[in-house]
């Protein structure tokens, strides 16, 4: 059996990762819900090619995360169910992750760095998880203090990205439903954390397709999916940076680059200021609140840093969680 | 036969309005979005009761509206589509009929105040409208000009909210869908605006529950339901009032009011500052960008200007146009 994950121990084939996005689909079906993919005139316009916004800013907790949190807790062994699960986020798996943790009865704690946007803060606690704030303001420092609880502690640890069920249902489910509305669909925008979402869509759409293409969006100061492509290996800690796109700082998963490093057809890096900009954009065009991390899609398609586009396009827009403050320095000019 | 419209022309029992909301219901299925019924625990708490959010902010043009125009216009006669037609609108019933008119082939003129919101005007245009600016600053006067017009032209008046249609459209369907996730809502908390929508919703919600409540939420500035059931008949005509929610500005419908004044419960006055901290507050609670308009039914709860609640709530959120320029000032930048 050939398998997609070459530099890692983990063995499975290309069927075994479709059989699995397949279960994550079902799985999800009704308890989720289906967003959706609205059509932008206006980036039509811009990149020459019809455009849709997949819009996972609208999905429950707020974004895509709640795909892969509750397929991958929905795995858990009745002991792991009995101990509780720990894990580690910028926010946005955390609430994935509160909130699938609460409809399933196990007990979460949810370590983030102290640079948590707040109202992700708020949504984890009111959602009945035991949050707790690292002394590291980036993602990567926050996840070695978290694993070490874990290890403490007894429970498992689950990674917001480097995980094959988070990956399958966070990127998989949603390129399955992407593909089902947007069947002409042959480029694909997508912002890159830890790479997982990523993964998962790009290896599906590569499956489904050819050709399609993958472009990754990341934030300038923290290029994690760039630089492991460069060094032919992945790089998983990137100093921590200063921004208020922290869904896509530090950085990238051994796993996820195992899948994209053959499937990622360009990274493209935005700065602090370009993200701010798309994220007026959006609220000025189409009437949504996103968050920064989000806006990093938008921001590429804006200043022309994606490479020609020939094939209609799909720009995921992954999440709306951001504070009044944030939104506050976002709309003062 | 009883008419349900005793004092208009107009006959029609409650059975002829029933079978009208279901035509409604089923030619909008699949047109539009089904928008998510989302919990809102902070406003449960307020209340006392589970409350839910009918999100119809994120429906295909940013409002309720389209559902009651392109049902409207799905209605109109071959020689009405040929010569074209013409509204009246303060914005968000404009992009409804802009948009239901491309789909049918129709064109379409709207007529708007000129304190219309930019980004409800930026979107009639963009989907192909002829949009024609009065030279008031109300809805009402701006009306009478519009119907001017249309008699000159020779093309049918769509009236925003005194038509039958646009009331099963508008407030029946909504109704029905609220009522398929949430069966056990008995108070539904609406803006009012000309009525259409509310009447539609009250008439549905009255006809399948009992008992069940219908709170309307109304600018202080401009009461024209309020003023309407104190005086026993529609008050069509109100002074035009300088507020960024000039969706719920202007008089009550006279089918409207046949329906709402023996179906509304209570009638709730919000003033333009309640108005803006309940459109912050969504944004800082569900991260949800919405229009002043649509923030007069959460003003309502979050300051205790509905009556004590005892039954499970469904509050509608109408829409989510709105300008940068409004939301800078909402934020007080």
């Amino acid at each position: 059996m050939a398998s997609i994950f070459e530099q890692s121990h983990l063995r499975m084939s290309s069927g075994d990762m479709t059989e699995r996005i397949r279960e994550a689909a079902a799985f999800l079906k009704g308890k989720i819900r289906r967003t959706p993919l609205e059509p932008s005139p206006k980036l039509a316009a811009i990149l020459g090619v019809p455009v849709w916004l997949k819009l996972e800013s609208l999905q429950v907790t707020g974004s895509f995360k709640i795909r892969g949190a509750w397929f991958r807790l929905a795995q858990s062994s009745a002991a792991e169910r009995a101990r509780g699960i720990l894990t580690c986020s910028a926010g946005n798996h955390g609430k994935g992750v509160a909130y699938a943790a609460k409809e399933l009865g196990i007990g979460a704690v949810i370590c983030v760095p102290k640079s948590v946007d707040r109202a992700k803060y708020e949504g984890m606690v009111a959602l009945g998880a035991e949050v707790r704030v690292s002394e590291f303001s980036g993602y990567d420092d926050t996840e070695i203090w978290a694993r070490e609880q874990a290890e403490a502690e007894g429970k498992p640890f689950i990674s917001p990205f480097d995980d094959v069920d988070v990956m399958a249902g966070n990127g998989g489910t949603l390129a399955v439903e992407i593909l089902e509305e947007a069947p002409e669909a042959r480029t694909f925008i997508v912002p890159v954390g830890g790479g997982g979402m990523a993964a998962g869509l790009a290896f599906h759409v590569k499956e489904k397709l050819r050709p399609a293409v993958v472009i990754g969006c990341q934030h300038e100061l923290s290029p994690g999916l760039k630089v492991s492509l460069e060094a032919g290996h992945a790089i998983t800690r990137l100093p921590a940076i200063e921004t208020v796109a922290g869904g896509v700082e530090g950085g990238t998963g051994e796993l996820p680059f195992e899948i994209l490093r053959t499937r990622i057809d360009d990274v493209a890096l935005m700065s602090e200021q370009e993200i701010f900009a798309a994220t007026r954009w959006m609220m000025e065009q189409h009437q949504y609140l996103i968050e920064p991390s989000a806006a990093v899609t938008i921001a590429a398609c804006l200043v022309g840093k994606v490479p020609k586009i020939t094939s209609p396009a799909v720009v995921v827009i992954s999440g709306r969680n951001v504070s009044l403050d944030v939104v506050r320095r976002i709309l003062d000019l």
